[in-house]
């Protein structure tokens, strides 16, 4: 039995091209010989369609355009696809397509809503199992999360004798999930004595990248075939459903529990003759990124999928010689191509001269354009402006943050004059604690690096740099100490704990959710600890106001982290 | 027996705070003679908590405070009050509290997931329903969803013989809600033959308003009495059990069906010697607000509590002399009183003589202070920076944004300086199809009027200028043609067809999820429908981009509508 895990990249809402684009697939699937092609979980709408679930019109073309999928689809060979039912109530699905009908339609059963899913604000909970029957195999097949539990519909289905299970998943990117992930597949497929084949979605929506990274198992839970990360692929795997039988035999847990009796059963003809015939297959396994180059390929397909699927082309950003508007630029050049891409100096009075050779110099290694507007004549202006209620005040962080919404304004003046897209450039240590001023820095279409600590910065550009083989990050960006240069001799650290201090104490808050008295005990100074988590608690407004970047860690701010402004709980306060 | 319906105003994570009001109202309470006293949902943590619940530390603390708080209750009362039980699991709870004990703790049934909630991904549901036996009398409780459900524990609780059904609730206000929620009400008492009490949390909190508005229905279904809307309030209502069974034995609905044999009793005695013994009670029916003074409280203590709750006093906001800063400048002047306002002019050479006068007669109105700072010198300033990179173009939208992100440098400035909060003042139909400027007028903490319909803008300055008796917003504003004047002649109807028709569109689009096609058939022109169709789409950036402010339209932008920024779903194509 020949399977094609079609790792395809579809665009939320664009019901018609994502149908073209699985069409377009299976016909060079049906060439190659497969029986089975697996497409992402809803396939057909994109992922996650959000609150276009709740438009009549929306779902209705979904149903259409599964027809029209289903026409295309010859006999012989079995599609799985995803679509969104509507049965009464709405269900998260997988059709059975062959010869043009729908063989079975597949209602997810667990719906995740933690983390950045919603599901259970759309869809019902599906109910009931199925197996594909076909030349005397049995095939179950089940959605994304349902095979995450250990005793979901995959289990029942291996329990009613299938050989292979093959899931169609959404599962979104974060740093080394992928090895996470593979090890669960890996426990599941030796628990069952089953083939795990698993299919994921590639491509960045919003705030999410799916990373592909597909993967076939065998029955013994050892990795049979690898996809490619953060890109379209299809992962052709070739299966012996007597291999199952055999890891049944020598490990017959199974046996020891009973499968429910309404198991329903699908059957489905396999036509060799209509295909080329199955040849001996060498499986492919792309080798995994390592977390610096996993972290980056998600960032360059984020934020080319988000150009390209809105219909934007170019893009601006400042340039202010740092490290993280640096790595941004250097994340835009490769996902737009650096005739795209414009680089701006903004310098004020505050900008040392290193800084602006610094900017020139990556601008230069990475062949971006260069603009250079200094930022003095609108100072001045509002220096002017601002005299009469500002009399007799010191200067303070206003007028730090009158510099920064300056260049935000510049930026966001060239874009709406040429139609360009500002990137905001601010790290996740600052969007954290606040260190960013809204409507200067923060201000955009789309913020590269949001969700990226600052000391996770550093590593990629080095590691850049290394794979690259030369400096496209200029060396000095990678040493000097880092400063917002908005008032004379700033440093980050006048303000903040040094960053590999303060990233940590971040990661233990925010990712994690430790209390203070937690995060003191695993090592950190006290006075530190609960200074940067009142900061992090009053930046909540700025962060509600920030564009939408890409999450590349277990919690993102944004749909996965989803604090209320408004929130009086702090320390612990002595009783009654 | 005697209930009161604690009204109170919760502040979300304030968890002492929140139990200190509780039980400073249950010691006016016990004095009332009342038997049982109920507080809304969640009342000890505040609703909604968000993200705040997956913290093990505030769990704690939350189950710490109901201990301190159970020990504030004396014998003969029984207090509901909400808080989240960690019983292996996280439950949304109502604790029922009498002589220093728990008595019972109830885990809510039924988790809304919709609309503005999202309590699955926090809670796990409740089973089992309860009645609580005191003096020979069943008294149901549930959680605030639990009594939208026909079929949930409340018809437990009345068949198994409740003759009251007390509901402790978080319901958020949007216009003329509570009508709707006092026939449901009403509808529950009468199918049942029961007292249905409703006690619902008043207070803002971020984008959402809890209206207060708890009500008293009696076992025919009638109104028996009713608390203020958008206030704290103590409504104390006399019971006669009685009358539920009289209406038992007239109505014998009930008797048809079965209750459910697991149904759990919980005995509380009342011991009346500790109180003052009840009298005949008059029983109060505050009057109900119209529709547009309901959405003015609603902004009004919003604004209110936005700015008490995150310790703010002052605002700033820019007075264009339109109609829109106008009822912004109004609801702040309410809500924070006119000596914590601060109005700014901030005129172009594109401001006309008119719009001064009214800004300046409007403040005046308010008795707010008045600043006026001309925004040329900086438009000059930009200009001359962007001499070279603009060279040999036209002035286009690019120049006007520039103008109106001065006037957001300008107020957020005062803001960094002197600490106000800028109010931004868009209305929902600007904010629907992106007719502001992103960091410009859009610019500030909080967006008043974000969710009013510009239509009903104008409806609300009439009725307060009614209300008042008196000129506050000049009748000038409300009669001159809308313009956001940032170039010469500018109309908002150059781009927008009027707002009498706009509205309704985006009515049908926005809070009813209509296609095109069925816009167009209720009589609307093709053409207009869907140029606003497409503008609401391709402003979703935007809107992800500016503050929060107050629901009061059945469906806001913010938790309430989350729609893809990335979403190809256009009008229906062609098949393949």
């Amino acid at each position: 039995m020949r399977v094609a895990l079609a790792q395809i990249n579809t665009t939320v809402g664009d019901i018609w091209g994502n149908v073209e684009k699985a069409v377009d697939t299976l016909e060079n699937v049906v060439s190659s010989g497969a029986d089975i092609v697996a497409f992402p979980e809803l396939t057909i709408t994109g992922y996650p369609p959000e609150d276009l679930l709740l438009r009549p019109d929306f779902i209705e073309d979904n149903l259409k355009a599964l027809e029209e999928f289903a026409a295309r689809v010859p006999e012989g060979v079995v599609a799985a696809v995803g679509f969104v039912d509507l049965a009464g109530d709405l269900y998260n699905s997988c059709a059975l397509v062959s010869g043009g009908r729908v063989l079975h339609r597949y209602h997810k059963h667990y719906l995740p809503n933690y983390g950045v899913f919603d599901e259970n604000r759309y869809f019902r909970e599906g109910e009931g199992a199925f197996v594909l029957r076909t030349d005397g195999a049995l095939v179950g097949v089940s959605v994304c999360e349902d095979i995450w539990y250990p005793g979901g519909p995959a289990r029942e289905q291996a329990l009613a004798g299938a050989g292979v299970l093959l899931n169609i998943s959404a599962s979104p990117y974060s740093r080394q999930k992928g090895v996470f992930r593979e090890r669960m597949l890996g426990v599941r497929a030796s628990d069952y004595g089953c083939y795990v084949l698993f299919c994921n979605l590639v491509g960045g929506q919003d705030e999410l990248v799916f990373d592909g990274h597909s993967v076939a198992i065998d029955p013994g839970g050892r990795l049979l075939a690898r996809a490619k990360q953060f890109q379209e692929d299809l992962l052709l795997v070739e299966l012996h459903p007597e291999e199952a039988l055999i890891h049944r035999l020598h490990d017959p847990r199974p046996r020891k529990e009973s499968p429910s009796k309404s198991l329903q059963i699908v059957d489905a003809e396999f036509r060799r003759e209509d295909s080329t015939p199955p040849e001996p297959y060498e499986h492919r396994i792309e080798p995994l990124l390592p977390e610096e180059g996993e972290v980056f390929d998600a960032l360059v397909l984020g934020l080319r999928d988000y150009f390209r699927k809105n219909g934007f082309s170019r893009a601006v950003l400042g340039l202010s010689g740092g490290i993280d508007s640096s790595l941004s630029a250097v994340v835009a050049a490769r996902a737009l191509g650096p005739e795209n891409v414009t680089g701006v100096l903004l310098p004020s009075r505050y900008t040392s001269k290193g800084s602006n050779t610094d900017a020139l110099a990556l601008a230069k290694n990475l062949g971006i354009d260069v603009q250079e507007i200094a930022i003095e004549p609108a100072f001045g202006a509002y220096r002017e402006m601002l005299e009469g209620a500002f009399k007799g005040l010191p200067e303070d962080v206003a007028e730090e943050n009158i510099q920064s919404r300056i260049r935000g304004n510049v930026l966001m003046a060239l874009s709406n004059k040429f139609g360009w897209i500002v990137l905001s450039t601010g790290n996740k240590s600052e969007m954290s604690v606040g260190y960013s001023t809204l409507y200067g820095d923060s201000a955009g279409g789309f913020a590269v690096i949001k969700d990226v600590p600052k000391t996770l910065v550093y590593r990629i550009c080095r590691h850049i740099n290394e794979r690259e083989g030369r400096e496209i990050v200029p060396d000095s960006v990678l040493t000097k100490e880092p400063s917002a240069e908005l008032r004379a001799d700033q440093r980050d650290t006048d303000s903040l704990p040094p960053y590999d201090v303060l990233d940590p104490i971040l990661e233990a808050y925010i990712e994690e959710d430790k209390g203070v008295g937690e995060i003191v005990a695993s090592g950190y100074d006290e006075e530190d600890v609960r200074r940067v988590v009142r900061l992090v608690d009053a930046a909540e407004y700025k962060r509600r106001q920030v564009p939408i970047g890409i999450k590349v860690t277990s919690r993102a701010f944004g749909r996965d982290r989803r604090m209320p402004i408004t929130n009086r709980y702090r320390e612990r306060r002595p009783k009654l």
